[in-house]
């Protein structure tokens, strides 16, 4: 079992760690209080019987359940949980369990940083993504409109259990999803993990121990120095700024894109626009591209939404009003932030996404 | 002009705030931010106008304007103002100038701190209870169904500006509305204060050098000491624990009281309670009480009003689920917390108050 410091909680992964879940929850300040799983109808039926089993001190917990998937994640789901979390006279000594994916993690996390000015929760991440991503650094919230993630606050969680016993079931897309962030934080901070990378098959046994681990310390170093986004963790956006844009278009045309899917095709986008303005070498462009499109499948842009593109990265939290904010890498393991760059090299990357030669 | 340090935010009272305003908005970070002014149908009308004579660099701020009173502070009211911060295209480095009462300071901090993570805000109470208490402390956030400030945050504004221009036009119920927490910030930390409050007329023109000044820096002392009410702040719940349970009954029936009427009740029956269980003395209790109905009107309580009361209280952010948590007064200018009783010696409290000689 690992356990290591993230800004003021701990993170535990390795071995071991349904004890550690117990032995947390049995903490003096815990102890007595009233203990809220919130579930999705996923996460309820594969994961929540393993951590019953597992955690005696839950067995008593509440369950909420949410429904699935990011459409649901909005401020009027919110209001489901909130009428719930009263229900049960939730107070501020009680502490919620989040079990489930980003989605899960993000929404539990902002009900109840917002309720009653904040109670304690804790993420068990059961993605692969929520791992490797939204469960570490402290990021709750939910969409707005058509806007992801558009209102939300920075809230801690008190601890983040990274459990293996949930990676067993995972399908081929779950892999693929959390693995855009894995190569993004390589591309972003870690040349010789590129290395590593690279040389991995992703379905292999392997993948564990050395992906995943390696991806969670990368960012959860990079928020422990800057938990509110005012400069180094901005570099953990490359790829987002045109992913979040192809990640809603997506969703308005019915035909949702994972986020991982999405990321990648915005790193990829944003590679080429690294290559033209921040001082990536074409061969690392060739290098990386090559990479990403071997295993991630083309997505049919069409040349009208283009403009809606733009449009949507315009309201991106992470943009000002009148300028396009993008992390752009001027070598692989090194990048840049508060970049900007003119729409027509924009529209440029979209048509080189367009033209690549995928193989899937 | 007098300006102190709050916990990290300053605030500003005394003379001249107008062009402190302008000083504080025309520092590099601000400069070329977007603002947005927040108001309600009554500071439009009658503080808006003072503001923007006065600050120039405000004239080409965006208005928002929110509907008037505690049951528009609701979360489909924030959905609103996000909408509306979405269409003016605000980001992280706009900054959104809170002008109104406590509703007001409440909902627009709750609105911009959780708005793509929290953007920047100040505020600019314009009634005195807003400017002794909500707008001090970062406490942010809205009713949910019928329990008040269920849903928020803590969340600092940049600063505070107190500008006695606003105190010209206050008529008799919003100086009693704030004169309720004056009387409480003597009560609990300061008999000294508490020997002037006594002797000063409230409609005196004396008001807003000797109560005002005072009650805030009392106010501030506190929280900055203790922001996340873990100890010395729950000192300011004193009159509170009942004074809600009051608010909200009248709401629902239709006949809503005063915060500062709901918390004069508040702090009789609790004033009540620390004479039977926390050492106040028969001539305290007797001052206080007099001091307080000279002042405050009373309001009719039915018998079959006490359960739900109580009902109410046991939801309060305060309380945890099993026991409702009360700060009570040791002497005059000292209050202890955490303190609980037994059910019946609150029924006690509601008869002490039902038959008290009011004057008015």
């Amino acid at each position: 079992m690992e356990k290591f410091k993230s800004e003021n909680y701990d993170i535990y992964l390795g071995k071991l760690q349904f004890p550690q879940i117990e032995n947390f929850l049995q903490k003096k300040v815990y102890q007595s209080s009233k203990k809220i799983i919130i579930v999705d109808e996923n996460t309820k039926h594969f994961c929540l019987p393993k951590l019953l089993k597992n955690v005696k001190t839950l067995q008593a917990a509440n369950i909420i359940e949410i429904k699935n998937g990011e459409k649901h994640k909005t401020i009027d789901d919110c209001k489901l949980v909130w009428e719930k979390l009263i229900e049960l006279k939730t107070d501020r000594n009680s502490i919620v369990i989040n079990l489930g994916g980003g989605m899960l993690t993000d929404i539990g996390g902002f009900v109840s940083s917002t309720f009653k000015r904040g109670i304690p929760f804790i993420n068990i991440p059961t993605t692969l993504l929520a791992m490797v991503d939204a469960s570490i650094g402290g990021k709750t919230g939910v969409n707005f409109g058509e806007l992801k993630n558009q209102i939300g606050v920075f809230s801690k969680p008190m601890a983040v259990f990274i459990i293996p016993e949930f990676l067993k079931s995972l399908n081929k897309s779950q892999i693929l999803s959390a693995y855009a962030e894995i190569i993004k934080h390589a591309l972003i901070f870690d040349e010789k993990y590129w290395e590593t990378i690279k040389n991995i098959e992703i379905h292999s046994t392997d993948y564990y121990l050395n992906l995943i681990i390696p991806s969670i310390k990368i960012k959860n170093e990079i928020v422990s120095i800057d938990p509110y986004e005012k400069n180094v963790r901005k570099k953990l956006n490359f790829g987002h700024t045109i992913g979040h844009a192809f990640e809603t278009i997506s969703h308005k045309k019915g035909k949702a894109l994972l986020h991982g899917e999405a990321i990648a095709m915005g790193m990829i986008c944003e590679t080429f626009i690294s290559h033209k303005i921040a001082g990536l070498s074409q061969s690392e462009l060739k290098e990386i591209i090559s990479h990403i499109i071997k295993y991630f499948k083309p997505y049919i842009l069409q040349k009208q939404d283009f403009n809606t593109l733009i449009e949507i990265m315009s309201h991106d939290k992470k943009n000002s009003d009148k300028e396009i904010n993008f992390t752009l890498l001027n070598s692989i393991g090194k990048a840049e932030i508060n970049k900007t760059c003119k729409k027509d090299l924009i529209i440029e990357a979209f048509e080189f996404y367009s033209h690549l030669p995928f193989k899937n």
